[in-house]
């Protein structure tokens, strides 16, 4: 045990997550946008009007970036991966003169900013100009807005929102749990959410999304499916998408991202549903032991390739939701804050070797 | 238990430090410099004399800002905390095109490169122009160079260098601790670094010498001790430079820098031995069963002076030494990968609790 916490809680025996104030995540997604889901778990309950307003009234005015940020993003080579670039430049973002407490007004003005680097590092790579923010547009609007340019269709909004909405915190995940520790020293949210970033981009954290992307593009086909999955498990190879650390069950925001992406593209889903039948089945008759489910990752690839998010911004994405919990979780840190500074066992050799000077080695 | 290592051991109970290989740092100290100390804590051994020049040969190759490292350092506003420019600046020089694992050769082009950002962050808030890396010179000794455009003299190379290898490593602290976080969700060693750079400015952690050196400017006499630290008691501050987690007896590399603040400063080895003795006395009067040693910050922030460090600076320095260990422990780390996520303990309400939509809140 790291940490208590009241922000969210991975239920993974019963396959629920409950987000903060009690609430379900299948209960939650159909009623709440991305801004609410931020909202709540930053203060405890979700806004009302007035304060559902008022937040997006400040979020809209930290969509900008500061000039240290502008000029950190012209100065990263365009190829750079778009997570290193998110990492810098938010970290220029965030930069002060003097360290201050994580504050609920920093956490919205790092959430606010996201999009805005994730979209330019995105137009750098396409070697095309940056985008303005526009201020009438919503939080997963405004990103695809200043993806492209062009206004998108509303079911694409409601397909990234969802995943916002889903994504946005899952317990001690090791994101989380980094911006914990960093936060146990007194430091500062900036240092918090960049630290989250360089964990978010694991391979066994959220690179897992691209991961499950690369293999449905790799099968292809409905019919591709067996002969992928049966050639992969012959050579010891994990699926990406399968198997998660707490889940014991089916994982509850799988199981809504399964049926978004239907309608979000029903092409890929039809073989997405074929692979995850297979997978589930080898898988399974290997370990029956094992509680081998579906998770998160495998579905969301779909998702948000109906939405029209490019593979290579899919961990990016991820931390434009994720930076709401991360947020949270430092600002309810704050309330008891105790350096985290965990035992370690020692497997080096007894102390007492002397050492020689270097020119007797 | 969250980790085990060969990389140190801190040995709180009989006031031992032990680095890889079974060194005391007490035995250690005396015979190598940085360079020897993190080729150590990097390999298992100290370097022979051809093995010290090829790492040389590889630290001063590896000096230079990449160009988006260096416009990301132009683009910092000059009076930014010199902490957020370096998470900031080298998050740019580490940025890559794809993620690769952590090696070796990058914990050496990353350890290399810290000196010339904090010499760079430094020379800007100084409102002068960078100068660049001397190849002949040491990593302590080229770190003064770059700062000041002198050649600094035999002994202040020295105190920093001595400051340099006591401060590499120091089992999990929460910074090491970060970067083994991040480490294990399969990220790359320059997020690793970033992280552990952002916990390492919390004033719990690297920021305490600069809070000791502040005590020990407010104290400025020997006379002014007494009534400084009483009044302080009485108001119930904390003493910075005194406690340790993990320590319950006299930190055995303040015990070494105590010795060199004689000569490194002193005058203020005067004034802060006094406050030492008074510390203590305050401390053990009112709790008797609390071990209340004295810190490393407490001797550092001395013996960092006398080395002609400026203060905003000296938790940039605590970097430059201590990169070496988080790189050593991300090296460790990777030979046996696994996610690091911990439970927690839901304290929020149960389940269930319906949402309504904004319409009706």
């Amino acid at each position: 045990m790291a940490a208590q916490t009241a922000v969210s809680e991975v239920d993974g025996a019963n396959g629920r997550l409950i987000y903060r104030g009690g609430y379900l995540i299948e209960d939650l997604a159909p009623v709440a946008n991305f801004e609410e889901t931020a909202y709540l778990l930053w203060h405890g309950e979700l806004p009302s009007r007035s304060e559902l307003d008022a937040l997006r009234h400040e979020m809209v005015s930290a969509r900008r970036l500061e000039d240290a940020a502008r000029a950190t993003l012209a100065a990263m080579d365009p190829e750079t991966d778009p997570m290193d670039t998110l990492r810098t430049v938010l970290s220029a973002q965030g930069a002060t003169k003097t360290i201050a407490k994580p504050s609920a007004g920093e956490a919205v003005a790092l959430t606010a900013a996201i999009p805005t680097i994730v979209a330019g590092a995105y137009r750098r790579r396409q070697k095309k100009d940056l985008i303005e923010p526009r201020d009438e547009l919503g939080h997963a609007a405004n990103l695809i807005w200043m993806m492209e340019g062009q206004e998108p269709a509303r079911e694409r909004v409601h397909w990234l929102d969802q995943y916002l909405v889903l994504l946005a915190d899952h317990g001690l995940n090791a994101s989380t749990f980094t911006a914990r520790v960093i936060a146990s020293t007194g430091s500062d949210l900036t240092s918090c959410v960049v630290g989250a970033i360089g964990a978010l981009k694991g391979p066994s954290h959220g690179g897992a999304t691209y991961a499950a992307r690369t293999m449905l593009d790799s099968i292809g086909t409905v019919e591709n499916a067996e002969p992928w999955l049966r050639d992969a498990h012959a050579r010891h190879a994990r699926f990406p998408g399968f198997g998660h650390r707490v889940y014991r069950t089916y994982d509850p925001r799988a199981k809504i991202l399964r049926e978004l992406a239907k309608t979000a593209d029903p092409k890929r889903h039809q073989v997405a549903a074929h692979t995850e039948e297979l997978a589930l089945k080898i898988l399974h008759d290997e370990h029956p032991e094992r509680p081998n489910a579906t998770n998160v990752d495998f579905w969301a690839s779909v998702v948000l390739t109906g939405a029209g998010i490019p593979k290579e911004l899919f961990t990016c994405i991820f931390a434009t939701s994720r930076v709401a919990g991360w947020t949270a979780h430092v600002l309810e840190s704050e309330e008891d804050l105790r350096i985290i500074r965990p035992a370690s066992v020692w497997t080096g050799p007894a102390p007492g070797k002397k050492p020689l000077p270097v020119e007797q080695r």
